[in-house]
């Protein structure tokens, strides 16, 4: 462990322009630098370092091109009104992606150093998160199997890396509801595989019934693998429901990913004193509630869209209406207060905040 | 289409040394050369080459790398006893990989043209197919999205390769009955998901099960995600039973990858008049089966391995030895078939035999 310690530092010569706030696409344009670490069996995780942003030397007998092993997260960096950097509950994603390691048989991080690595290269790149309302600069820390063998194994050689892409406010106009459909026919997990590890395979499965749906439809729920009668997730968002005056969501059960957003809007829900379940949610429960007119909210939670209210839900020919295709009040609050916290607007009772000391890149800048 | 019918051809100046026919190993040696196209939207599968084997230079933010979007293939070149190099039903894995790309929501490839690039690369690398008994040159096509976004969506590029590999033989010294173990906790996959499809993310979500395996289990026996009751197949083989004088294989349900070995094992206990079915087949009527007395024989079939016996099967604390852990007769005459006809020993009456004429790279010399 003690090798992770050190960073080295490995400046660019010149900074690549930025993109206007207003011209900002997800996921498309990246920081100018990025943090990677290697892993071998007889050195660990080793190698530490923050580098340019370039491309990698991959051999085509790589094993993440063969057998799939990878996992990922997403968080974000927010500037304050006072022009400061912080980021929101990221111990949260590191403890996950070693729950995902855990799953894919990939050797796990130290968390804490790999949050003190993101720390430096977010305060190094802070010139990066855009300024304007609702933007942010969303960090990818991945980890993909690099052995050059074909054999089916958990490959000896790894790669961690950690790379920084502005976004834009996921809602041009402010929170706006979605159409969402349920999946009848194809499954993204089940019980016993991967739905509680992000990784790639997950994402891929998942993109047949997206191309499936029909026009307006912004993502798809998934029921559950074994009986296809039971929520449990939108493409990237966990899913809430109000129900007759109590907010239900899905219980985590072994195959729905576990988001920080959804902690967050239970946290948020009992500190409130709004009455929230995590239980077992049928589709047929659903259908009836909305029949007696008791389904009177959903929305679903991520880092993406934060929250996304559910406009209409379509379910086998059914469209089910939602709070007139209206955004919710409780939707509303959530997205408020949390959007709050995050860019430092409202303050923090919870501890969510880690805030980017400028010191965190100053000692790191000295040692070039 | 058109673009792909011509191949460029980029000759290395210096062959590698191979290996020696007893230092093989599996996966991890490459031949001179490989084949590459690329796919855009905009020019479909264009450029197609054929080139020196060399690392390629990938964006760190790659699709495949976060969203696991990529197929493969893994099929056999073999030299007969007069020389000449040969494939097996080369067609059936090009037609496979089209049916993974559609569920991964990859663009298609031309599968005649496939085979064509195929041929032409196992006549430039003929050398490399190694001579010993029981020793072939494996051959991996694949494709990866490599569209640099970080977006939940099919990707707009891809590639597709095809790398060469010499191979010893799967037995050391002849075939040998193995160890497989009933899985009861991790799932591969369910109806709905990918197991049909031949894609990076099923391997992965399989390496947990083995890691768990107790000491000496060679490969895991899955069972269906949904009821975790019928057999499905073994890690990287169909499996089959003799049970009662009778073949049984499970029948392909949306879940069982389609394997080429397991359609030429049905094929030929046809032709020798052997009743064979395909049908749900659960534990508990195999364990009922070996209780009595009826459980015959059990192996698995697929490329690597052609036949692999199952001297004994594992399950929830029982020890099913299978035909006092030797191989069966009937194992033992698929394998010898199997091998005979694809190694050009015997005469093959089934039209499964691709040869590999000279003429197949002859052109493409001629154009360099
Ligand atoms: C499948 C899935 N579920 C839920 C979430 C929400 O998780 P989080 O709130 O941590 O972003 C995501 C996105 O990260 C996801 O990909
Ligand atoms: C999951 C799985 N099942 C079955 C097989 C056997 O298929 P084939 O006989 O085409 O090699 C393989 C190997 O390719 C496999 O990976």
């Amino acid at each position: 462990m003690e090798k992770e310690r050190a960073i080295q530092i490995d400046l660019c010569s010149s900074r690549k322009e930025k993109p206007r706030d207003d011209e900002l696409e997800f996921g498309k344009t990246f920081a100018d630098h990025m943090f990677v670490m290697d892993y071998s069996e007889a050195q660990g995780w080793h190698d530490a370092r923050i580098v340019p942003y370039e491309p990698l030397t991959m051999e085509p007998s790589s094993m993440v091109f063969h057998y799939g092993q990878s996992v990922f997260e997403g968080m974000k960096a927010y500037l304050t009104p006072e022009g400061d950097a912080q980021l929101f509950r990221p111990e949260r994603n590191f403890k996950r992606m070693n729950h995902s390691n855990d799953r894919l048989c990939i050797p796990p991080i130290d968390e804490a150093f790999a949050l003190k690595a993101l720390k430096q290269l977010v305060s190094l790149e802070k010139e990066w998160i855009p300024k304007a309302m609702g933007t942010s600069l969303y960090i990818r820390p991945f980890i993909i199997s690099t052995e050059p063998f074909l054999g089916v194994a958990p490959s000896r050689y790894y790669k961690f890396m950690i790379i920084l892409s502005p976004v834009g406010a996921y809602y041009e106009e402010g929170i706006n509801p979605i159409k969402i459909a349920v999946e009848n026919d194809y499954v993204r997990t089940v019980k016993g595989g991967t739905g509680e590890a992000k990784t790639g395979g997950n994402y891929a499965a998942s993109l047949k019934a997206q191309e499936a749906a029909e026009e307006g439809i912004a993502q798809v729920l998934w029921l559950d693998g074994m009986e296809k009668k039971y929520i449990e997730e939108v493409g990237s968002m966990n899913v809430f429901f109000k129900i007759d005056g109590k907010v239900v969501t899905p219980a985590l059960n072994g195959s729905i990913l576990e988001g920080v957003t959804r902690d967050s809007v239970i946290e948020l829900l009992k500190h409130w004193e709004i009455p929230v379940d995590e239980r077992k949610l049928s589709i047929d429960e659903l259908y009836q509630a909305h029949q007696e007119g008791k389904l009177e909210e959903a929305f679903g939670a991520g880092t993406a869209a934060v929250i996304s209210p559910i406009g209409q839900l379509v379910w086998s020919g059914h469209h089910l209406d939602i709070n007139q295709g209206e955004t919710g009040a409780i939707a509303k609050q959530l997205y408020n207060t949390l959007t709050g916290i995050q860019y430092g607007e409202i303050i923090d009772p919870f501890g969510w905040i880690v805030p980017i000391e400028e010191t965190d890149s100053s000692s790191l800048k000295a040692t070039v």
